[in-house]
């Protein structure tokens, strides 16, 4: 494996040393300016860029000479960046570059975005989930048809305060809806893969959001844990009023949510009297949706409603029932969306940048080598 | 006035002598026939009524007995009440029972239901806002044509880190705007009236619904007050890209935002490049309709947008221009509501029992009397 060293001569404790370049969409962010003051004997380089790699000259020159590397999804050949070390991706997940010989290449090190995503996501999740709680689409309706104050009256509106929210993997997303979840007074029950019995083992120890997230894990009232049907099955009938599906598609997690798992969310839920709420801006293939078709249709006795950002298969068939169901929101996979993206992202390579400097572990890191 | 004594003889602690009426519209909650055996000395009447009041038979008897009555706005006159000592409103606001001859009888003690609010309509001020900063509607228009993954792009979307909400009159409800803001991870300006400088004038003394709210008012990073021009405008030129308007309305906040205050708030926030969202949840004369078309309407240099759940005069007449402005949500004064209203009530009713019974000062008490 290619070295990453402490590039610090010593000299100063501000010395890196390293030509580092960006392959983005977009503008030059600020915090990317900002790098480049704060490490002067370092190169950095915004190459704006969008879609699939062109060849040219410019860029085949910016890669020989770069040896960090920020991209979303363009990936140079091994031969293209011989002094390359570490490649920063702009994504939480990896599965599309799985293919890359870069990527197979172990003497390059890789390092997700993971914990970008997490304010944006859950802002989704909530506006999304109160739309559904508050009838939201009919309020929009009397709107437009300038008659708010004459209609008849709106349905029951549950609040949120003392609803159950399960969080089905708390990670980085997870935690973030967690801890509004808690402002918002709810009670929290969160799902790891792995138990969480120590205050060590309840960190989050990724990329946090400044001012957001459970860094130490402390809002949920309840923790759940295991990989078997039984514990997911305990977890999902501990009276959830929401389902909040923040798991990564593995193949252990397709189609983990199915009929006997909407079976146990339809239970009536003590203060709605109703089934759960399932809101998924995970990735679609989590979730059977003909399962889940059938749950939200039952007239009585099914699931509350959905929030689905995500899908399978992606788009959604123009066919779908789930298009016209009442107690369903749909989104086309935009939920990660926010103009923060870019920001989040470089401020990533700035906390991996810093590890170089001081020889330290790079965050979401690594996730192609054992070390 | 007529003595409200700790009614328990000494012979158990649990002794509470008197009798309570509600008159209120829907079923007897869970947490009134708690009270029933909480207090067996006491009778507890609900007596299902709504609209105005009809004489009957059966209410008068009710009526002449009631030493504690809970009641929305249907209010007795003294002569029919000869046992009372307390009414327990069911409102928040108390400026409609004013003119009413039992209010102006200072024998009788009224406690509001000032607290019931805070979590259902700091869910509807975020859903709003989140609503205007992620293009809600849009997506939805989407979803209704099957077409969301084949629309042209989205328009950018703002995540709310970082921001900054002001939070004009930090009461009961906007100390749980507050909390949920905390979550979301925005700064918070608050303003009050009079300034809160110690820990102890920082507390919110008032009824809190359990697991909202900011009790200690821990959460605002900065803390306005006043009541001058001069004080308001410094708030509001605190780089607010959220206001959210949570004060009652008196003769002092009777148009207290107009043409010069929304030039404040249209200067353009360093996270957005544009003006303030205004959200007004309290009462509509607070806001001079008029300046506030003006700031929507601008093509530049105006408001980012506007929540309504108010407006002057409501209904909004059909010809206002308020109903068609993308950048605006109008709803009919229906974010208080919750299904979980009547039994906060009750709870600051069991509240106001327990006091009554060691002798203690009363919830949102008193409202016409100087004790």
């Amino acid at each position: 494996m290619r070295e990453i060293e402490q590039s610090s001569s010593g000299s100063s404790l501000s010395e890196l040393n390293e030509t580092i370049l960006a392959t983005r969409s977009g503008p030059e962010p600020a915090e990317f300016g900002a790098l480049r003051e704060q490490y002067p004997k370092s190169t950095f380089t915004w190459y704006p860029i969008s879609g699939a790699y062109v060849a040219s000259p410019q860029l085949d020159e910016l890669y020989k000479k770069a040896t960090i590397l920020l991209t979303l999804d363009i990936v140079p050949l091994p031969a293209q960046v011989p002094l390359l070390k570490l490649v920063q991706l702009s994504s939480a997940g990896y599965d599309h570059i799985l293919g890359e010989q870069l990527f197979k290449d172990l003497d390059i090190n890789f390092a997700t975005a993971s914990g970008v995503h997490g304010p944006q996501i859950t802002e989704h999740v909530f506006m999304t989930l109160l739309s559904l709680n508050h009838h939201f689409p009919l309020l929009l309706s009397w709107q437009r048809s300038h008659n708010s104050w004459h209609e008849s009256r709106l349905p029951p509106m549950q609040d949120l305060v003392s609803q159950r929210i399960g969080i089905l993997g708390y990670g980085s997303i997870g935690r973030q809806v967690g801890r509004v979840a808690q402002g918002f007074g709810m009670c929290i029950h969160a799902y790891t893969a792995s138990a969480r019995h120590t205050a060590d083992s309840k960190r989050d120890t990724g990329y946090i959001v400044p001012g957001t997230g459970d860094p130490d894990g402390v809002f949920p009232n309840k923790w759940f844990s295991g990989t078997s049907r039984a514990e997911l099955h305990e977890f999902l009938g501990s009276g959830l009023d929401v389902l909040v599906v923040a798991l990564p598609l593995t193949a252990q997690t397709r189609n983990l949510l199915s009929t006997a798992e909407f079976e146990i969310l339809s239970l009536p839920r003590p203060k709605t009297g109703e089934g759960a709420i399932v809101v998924n801006i995970s990735r679609g293939a989590i979730i059977d949706h003909d399962a889940l078709l059938v749950a939200l249709k039952k007239e009585k006795g099914g699931l509350r409603g959905a929030s689905l950002d995500v899908t399978e298969p992606e788009p959604l068939p123009e066919e779908s029932e789930l298009w016209d169901l009442e107690n369903v929101v749909l989104t086309p996979h935009i939920s990660g969306n926010s103009t923060s993206y870019a920001e989040r992202v470089v401020g990533i390579l700035a906390l991996n940048l810093e590890r170089i400097r001081t020889g330290g572990r790079f965050e979401g890191f690594p996730v192609n080598a054992s070390v």
